[in-house]
Parts: structure tokens; sequence; C-alpha cells
């Protein structure tokens, strides 16, 4: 069973969208055995949209669209399933009734052109949308599976999980090569350095000819996810292989992984935080919120998060974190210095076990003779001890703040690990 | 001229990696009248690529790679280029030393691979990067263009704009029909309720048969972006047409417009407060430090974000600031009375203007009977007034989050802006 996708939209098109759909959807249809041989972006017009559609469903067994169900004028996608598979469009009575109750629950009024939205082509099977307005809409043409998803992210996202990927699974049954795929996140440590230490794994696994390993390097903001994919005739063979494989890479990189899931850096140091029941609190400056916004992005997280400070001014640091003028005056307010009082400061305010800290030059401005943009001190103060840490990152804003909120997250798990 | 983009990579088509380099290129592109007419994602084996770059030379005037520049082995875009127009690879000493540079200024060792990165088609033109390791391959066959970018996208970016483009712009001269867009970004109104409200604008407009107008609709997370695109003749035109459409548009939906640029509203408020010299300070307890963290995104926000507070536990909105025990106990802490009180008791510690607070639920735990997921109270103090305002989101932690923390800002901004 082969896949592929149809993106509709000038807004992907032009680029004013970013096509995560297509990436949401690859990654899911892989995870159950069904690649995704094309991914292909086409403008929204009826003659663009019905020649693909047409021409995808004669090349593949499995072709999935998104966008174009929504309730504006341009959003044709139903219209030309119609055309390509010969249906009539029709009300469909219950999706208007869903559709209503969306909006009596946000205590809105309901909009006119909504009822567009629940013309459907007759005899389509409906995945139901428990997230926003559009169905999903499903078409079976002999073996071929045809399924339009809405183009909101979120909204395709909880149908492919609830409803598509139950149904395909059904339809492609087993057989073939077996594919495995794991993926670790490493952080710390350069893609050229981590590819260095691992080496060639291929010539320390112990392998037959129909087997296969394959390492992938996949940097973003000083992160370098690492993934694995192991291919064999049987499960059991790629099972065995694939745990071989992670033995080695463990063994070579151990301290660098801080997951071995998907999951991002602040879900794992949450778990820690939350098993060894310790709490935390944040003192931040050049971070400006995003060290405590990642921490709590994690469900639960309010049994550890008690506390955080945005202290961008001096005057904040003084007051909130009660940060000596003297220790500003002397060091400036990023130093190893200020750092550790900062992350002292906040921890004794929140009566936590840990305070952590962030005070460093986000850029474009700011820099000083020695002191550059990308520059920051994280700091960390637990019952026992102080201590910062220095690290230079890139001279863009944005970027510096992901980079030095991640790093922050990484010296408590490294703390917390006791990895040096 | 018409151009197509090959994304490389398997982690592209597995969907381990959104494609944010083909939605950059497009816009990039399109800014310059060179209209993007397919975007393709394919594997990184050297027979995908071989085969494809080959075949979009062939079909179209501009080919735009991403990928596979890097310095581990799977990177083989470099050799499938030297291939395809059958070059030689050659050691290039300034890539080699620019590359060594990079890691002299983090204060790293230098990893034995990057010499990979360093090998380039024989006579290929370079495009420096100066965010990162590899450069640009430009190889110019006959009227055709090719380029070839890193996969990282702010490198990628980088490239793009100052190197790709201005070199594009002269190769390109003019003549054609003119396009022109804008977008702009509202807030507070759905899709189907902007759309209903801006009508058919096509019957508004005195036009001849040459030109055009398309409205689209582009919703994300409680905003709905809405892009204008005009066509005409002639650029006198093609602006005539545009300013009276943006007219009709901003009489038709002006309070839910924040924007008229692509700026996000944590910079159109940022803007506002420095005109104003207006300082701001942020309590923050459902959003966990995101409203802080996006108003400090922007550069210069040093100027009038003074303090944040994330006041996760009830303690510490008592401790951090002073809302009183009874008023947490008789209205809870989501609630009208708590919001104000957080967002005059952080006005009042960090001496700032303006004060606001965010508390709710952001889920997918923590809902009780009248306070369901997704509700929120934003907060608003200034010297002269206090106020609150509820609103109801969705069902997911993190889209919560993000939607509340804009929501906060709006609320601001049409404070400032005395919109009701």
């Amino acid at each position: 069973m082969k896949a592929t996708i149809l993106t509709v939209g000038d807004e992907v098109l032009i680029g004013q969208v970013v096509n995560t759909n297509a990436a949401f959807l690859s990654k899911t249809l892989f995870s159950i055995g069904i690649p995704v041989e094309r991914v292909i972006t086409i403008p929204d017009t009826e003659k663009d949209i019905t020649r693909e559609i047409s021409k995808a469903i004669s090349e593949y067994d499995v072709v999935i669209s998104s966008g174009g169900l929504g309730p504006t004028h341009d959003d044709i996608t139903v219209k030309c399933i119609a055309k390509v598979f010969k249906k009539k469009l029709v009300h469909h009575q219950q999706t208007f009734e869903r559709i209503k109750n969306i909006f009596e629950r946000r205590k809105l009024q309901l909009p006119a052109n909504i009822k567009h939205q629940a013309m459907m082509p007759e005899g389509a099977l409906l995945f139901e949308n428990k997230t926003g307005t559009a169905p999903g809409i499903l078409i079976l043409k002999g073996k071929k599976i045809f399924c339009a998803m809405p183009g909101v992210p979120h909204e395709l996202e909880y149908i492919t999980v609830n409803e598509l990927i139950p149904m395909l699974k059904k339809q492609k049954g087993s057989g073939g090569k077996v594919l495995l795929q794991k993926t670790l996140h490493t952080i710390g440590i350069g893609e050229s350095f981590l590819s260095q230490r691992l080496g060639d794994l291929d010539k320390l696994l112990v392998k037959d000819n129909n087997s296969s390993v394959k390492l992938a390097f996949l940097p973003s903001n000083y992160e370098v996810r690492l993934r694995i994919t192991v291919g064999a005739l049987t499960i059991q063979k790629a099972e065995k292989l694939l745990k071989c494989t992670l033995e080695i890479v463990k063994t070579k990189a151990k301290n660098f992984i801080y997951s071995y899931s998907e999951k991002p850096i602040e879900e794992e140091l949450g778990r820690l935080l939350a098993k060894r029941r310790l709490t935390i609190s944040i003192a931040e400056s050049c971070t400006g919120g995003l060290v405590c916004s990642k921490l709590t992005n994690v469900s639960g997280s309010s049994a550890y998060v008690m506390a955080g400070a945005v202290t961008y001014s001096n005057n904040a640091k003084i007051k909130m974190l009660g940060v000596k003028k003297t220790t500003l005056v002397k060091h400036g307010a990023v130093s190893r210095e200020t750092a550790i009082k900062m992350a002292e400061g906040i921890r004794k305010l929140a009566k936590t076990d840990i305070g952590i800290s962030t005070t460093g030059i986000a850029g474009p401005a700011g820099a000083v003779p020695g002191k550059p943009v990308g520059l920051v001190w994280i700091g960390y103060s637990n019952r026992e001890k102080s201590f910062a840490k220095e690290f230079i990152f890139t001279k863009d804003r944005i970027r510096n703040k992901e980079a030095m909120s991640k790093m922050a997250l990484e010296v408590v798990r490294r703390e917390l690990l006791d990895i040096k």
C-alpha cells in the first residue's frame, strides 16, 4: 500500500502557511507501515484540484487531501470531489447540527454561510470532527481510498488519529518488510560531533542481508534528533536489531540523550521532577518567560512549577529576587554572580527545592566587549549548593531565546541525573 | 519565469521535519513575481535526487533544492548535483576556513568530518552563508537557474534573502501581469463572521477585465489572516486596486484588524507602547509565562516590559502579587476579581503604567462546574481603572495558552486604541 498527499491551497503554495499537515500525515501513515511516496502542493483552483485528485487516485492506493473544506467562497474541495467521483452534493443534517452546537457552546451567533459547510457528496462516509466544523470525507473506489481532510491542523490531526488510521489499519492487514523507527533527542552536542561519536554503526551490528539500519541526524535549535530506522523480514528480527542499535547508541552518546521518545525536554524534566517530588521556580531575564512557558506546557506541571519571575530590568532583579545592587554594579546583570543570585532569590521567594535563572544577551542589540550576543549565564540553586554555567549561542533573538531556554532545562536535567 | 522547489530528505517525507523551507522560498519568490508552481518532496537517495533535479531543470526556469548539504553521511545532495551537471568535486579552501572559524567562535573543537562539507562542484558559484556551515550552491545552465540550499531553515533564509533573491531579480527583469499582495491580521472574529462581514468585494470594486481581486481567509489559533491579492496590467492600476480594496476592508472590519503587515500582535502592541512611552508588567497563571515571552520576543522590548510574574500557585498569587486570600476563597483563582487583583498587584509591584493578568483553565484537567476548560479571565489595570474580560477557547492545553496569550495582548491593544 502506498500513499500520496495532496495539499490544496494557494496559501501553502505562496508560502503563507507552512505545510504541517503533510508532515503530520506522513509521520502517522509511516507509523502504520504505509509510506508516503510523494507530497505535492497544488493551487486551490477547480482545474488543479480535480486533475490532481483524478491523477493521484489512479496512481496510488491511498490519497489524502488537506484543505478547502471551510465555510468561505475559496473552499471548493468538496465541489471538486463530487465532480471527480461523480456524486451529487446534498445537505447533511447531522453535520449542520454539530456545527450549530459549536457556535452555541462558545456563546457565538451562528453565521449564515455555515450551511455551505454542511453540503456533502452523496453516499460519502463522514469522519466526525470533534474539534472543529468540517468533517473528514471518505470515498472508497474499488480498493482505492480517498480521504479529504480539513486544512486546520488540529482538526486534521484529530480525524487522522481517531478515524482515518484505525480504518487504514483494518484495510491494510499485514505483510511485507517490517520497518521500525525510533527517534532520540540529544542536546548540547552538534550534528558533526554526534555523527563522529557514533561512527559507522553498520560495522558494529551483526545482521543478515535482508536487514538494514539507517541513522539520520536532524538538527534544529541546538538540539539534534537522531532517527534510527531498522528494517527486517520479521517483527522479531526488526525489534532485536533496533534494540542492539539502541544499546550501541546509548553507550556512545548517553549523556547527550535527553529523551528516548518524541517528548520535548520540558516533558522529560517534568517527569523527573514529579517522580522525585521536587518543586521548581524560575527567574528569567533574557529568556523573558519562555523557560516558564515551556515548563507549563506540560499538563500537570502545576504540581512542580510554583512560580516564575521575569525580571527584565535591574530594578525588578533587586526588588523581586533580592539581587544586591552591588552585585549588579560590580559584575553586571549578565554574569555568573547575578545568575546565581537570581536562582537563589526565586528559590527562596517561592520556597521551592530548585531555583533556576537565565541572564544573557538575546540580541540583536546589547552586546558589550567580552559579552557577545548569544551569551547566557544559567543559574541553578538548591538547598545544598548554587552554581552557574556559561553558554554562547547565536545572533538571532528568537533562536537565542529558544536555545537558552532549552539549555536551562537541560542544566536542571543533568544536575538531577548527576551528568557531568 | 516559473519556479519549482525540491525538498530533499526522508525526514520531511516521513513527517519528522515540517517543510518550513518550502513555505519560506515560495513566499519570497512570489514577492518578486516568480510564482512557485509545484513543491515536491523526495527521499534522500541518490537515485531520487539526481532524477528529480534533472527533471526539474528541464521543465522549470528556476529550480531550488533544500537539504542534504550537511556534514554527515546522509548528506548527498552535492554529490548528486555534480553528477547531474557533470562536474568534479573539489576542495574549497574558503568554505573550509569559514567553517573552522564558526567552531572557534563558539570555543568548540573542530570535528573531523567537516572537510566533507568543503567539497564543492567545480566551477559552481557559492552563496556565502553567514549563519551556518554549508554555503548555497548556484549552477547556471543556459537560461536555467539551479540553486541548492542547506536544509537548516535560518541558513536557507539567510542565503535566500541576501544572495539568491538579489540575483534572481537581476535575471528576471520586468514584464507580464503585475500581482500585488497584502495580508492583514485579524483577531477576535471567526473566519465565517469575517467572510460574512466583508461580503462580495468583487461587486463593490470598479475594475476592468484584466484586473482581479482575490480574498483568502487563513485561520490559525483564533486569528484569521486575510490575504488580498490583486492583479492588473500595470503597477499603477494594481496599486490603485489594492488601495481601494483595503479601504473597503478597513471600513468593514477595522476593529478586528491588528496589523496591516506580517507582524505578530506583540510587535504591533510593542510599537504602540513604545510610541506612547508606556510601560507594562504581566501577571500570569494559566498562560505560564507565554504572554511575557511573546512580548519579549520583540527586539527593544526591554524599554517597556519591566517585569512579569508567573503565579501558578495560590500562594504565589498572594505572596508575589498581594492578592488577598479572601478573594481567592470567595471567588476562586479563576474569576473576574482575582484577574483584576493580579493585574493591579503586578502593576504596583513593577511600578508600570499598565498591568495585565491571565487566570484560567488551560486544561486538559482542572474544569469545575461553570468553569470549563478553555475559560480565561484577562485582567487589565492602569492608574485610572481596572477591569477583566472573560473568554472561552478550546480544549487543548497548548492551543489555549497560545489563544489566551494573544487575546491578553489584544485586550491591551483595544484599550490603548479605545476600541469597544
